[in-house]
């Protein structure tokens, strides 16, 4: 049995990667610090012989590669996914070392490990965070000048330049996806879990960050796993692909989410706008993708952005009891 | 009297830019911990008052953060010239961590004393490497994916990256420049000096890596502190600049260069060409920039790549005692 590693394996993305491998017949290892993930989210697995979770920090060598020493005694690793990285962008902008360190620090070391131990195949969770702000027009893979706004964002983009790099000297296979906004459950962080801790708080007033007219598009995190597994079971040769991963619609706006949540939990709060068109330094006022690419590998997205967190607020209702 | 600071001062390029700032009638601190440059680069001006050089390396916070305290004592620095890197790009791909340090954490440091010491503008040292391979194209600013096919080229996109995000937090300006191969001297490294250095050793056999046909663009350092000095001057605003510094021709190859040394040594020696179209892993066999966004700004070169290198190889000549 093949075994994938799963870097931050227990977050909010790799709970569903991981389901989604064993149910693909594979071995599962995943490595965490829990930093954001929790062991918990992965009970439905834990009984299974093949699943296994360590603890370990991927940014820190000691570990990491402790890690890898034991996983290569279990039989033979043909893959590395990578997901682990901060997803608290405001944190990273106040604290830079806090990115350095969850976001390309652990992409440094997790390529030394698959030198070291002759890994073949990288799948990296990058992030639209990477093309910064570039206003209305649909952007492809081939955008740029690439000038993150956020320190997420330059520390995603520098792990794609190292994973580059290291596909010209050692690795055999990089896939590069490019995340858009990823909605879903277990959440651990994002807009609507935002909004259900402040109505939990206060169930009349819901406070938004910005003026709301912020419009991403979004993408349910089923969508995503299927997009991911397409393209890492068909590309073929040794390269570097890059790929967008996103609903080709406009999106929505915040107020429009604010709306759904307030909706659901049915207290009729007053929706209290912010100023200016972004959350926080570092977000992104308008973004929407060119997905031709992926396209080209027979995917499509089943929901798209109004449908997907329609579908989320429904799931993470349930998650915080309401 | 405003203060640059010029980390990486007493490299090949930092040297020339000094003594440019220097006729600006500015005061320069240099910051560079000598592992490449040389204070000796530096005679003709370690006597004039407005030059001070702090050995530091900028890759570690205490020494950095001690040497911007003493400079802030000195007067206003209102802008940040930043050179210091890893020059030997095989280095850093057998290596990561040579760039990793040297290429993108003196960034990241050097960042954070802007931060501190609220110093307004960046300009960067920044390289063609970051495009990886692109081909036969002529490489515009916009040019994407940005897949960096050696170390030093990574960790320079990766600091482009937090240099941009930097800006949105709390970075006035920032100037990114795109260097092409520059030549000139004081020669640290790059093919000419390694040509000399291997005639010197065997005057009748001249060994090129690969089979010469790489063909590339050259810059000679006067064209390029020129240029960054036209677009420092000139930029306003606050945000990123990015432009690419370099000749608008399709460049010269490496056997047209190896050819240029040997008849300089006139030894006639034996010129004995490698395999492949590539010099060692990491070195991008094509090469060609676009200049319309520099030649905005009014500059063009006055050497194209052929003559760029016949003076450089002159001037490297004398430099090592041909």
């Amino acid at each position: 049995m093949l075994i994938s590693i799963v870097a931050g394996g227990s977050g909010f993305i790799g709970v569903n990667l991981v389901s989604r491998l064993i149910k693909e017949g594979r071995c599962v290892v995943v490595l965490d610090n829990f930093s954001r993930g929790s062991q918990s989210f992965l009970p439905a697995f834990s009984s299974l012989s093949h699943l296994h979770v360590f603890q370990c920090d991927c940014s820190i060598k000691s570990q990491i590669v402790n890690a890898f020493e034991l996983v290569s005694k279990m039989g033979q690793v043909d893959e590395v996914w990578h997901l682990a990285a901060n997803s608290d962008i405001p944190a990273g902008i106040s604290d830079p070392s806090v990115d350095l360190k969850d976001t390309f620090l652990t992409t440094y070391e997790l390529l030394n490990c698959m030198r070291i131990f002759d890994i073949p195949c990288l799948n990296f969770a990058s992030s639209s965070a990477i093309y910064g702000d570039l206003g209305d027009k649909a952007i492809s893979e081939s955008a740029g000048p690439l000038l993150p706004i956020s320190n997420y964002g330059a520390m995603k983009l520098a792990s794609e330049g190292i994973i580059s790099a290291a596909v010209e000297a050692f690795l055999k296979k990089a896939n590069l996806f490019r995340f858009p906004n990823v909605v879903g459950v277990p959440a651990t962080h994002g807009v609507i879990l935002d909004f259900f801790n402040k109505l939990l708080i206060n169930p009349m007033r819901l406070d938004v960050l910005g003026d709301g007219s912020q419009r991403k598009s979004y993408l349910h995190v089923s969508d995503l796993i299927e997009a991911m597994i397409v393209v890492a079971r068909a590309s073929i040769g040794n390269h570097v692909e890059v790929v967008n991963i996103g609903p080709s619609d406009s999106g929505v706006t915040v107020k429009w989410i604010a709306e759904q949540v307030a909706k659901r939990v049915g207290t009729n709060p007053d929706i209290v706008l912010g100023i200016g068109n972004k959350g926080w330094v570092g977000d992104v006022p308008k973004f929407a993708y060119s997905i031709d690419k992926i396209s080209q590998y027979g995917w499509r997205p089943k929901l798209d952005s109004s449908q997907a967190i329609e579908l989320a607020v429904d799931e993470i209702a349930q998650q915080v009891g309401f």
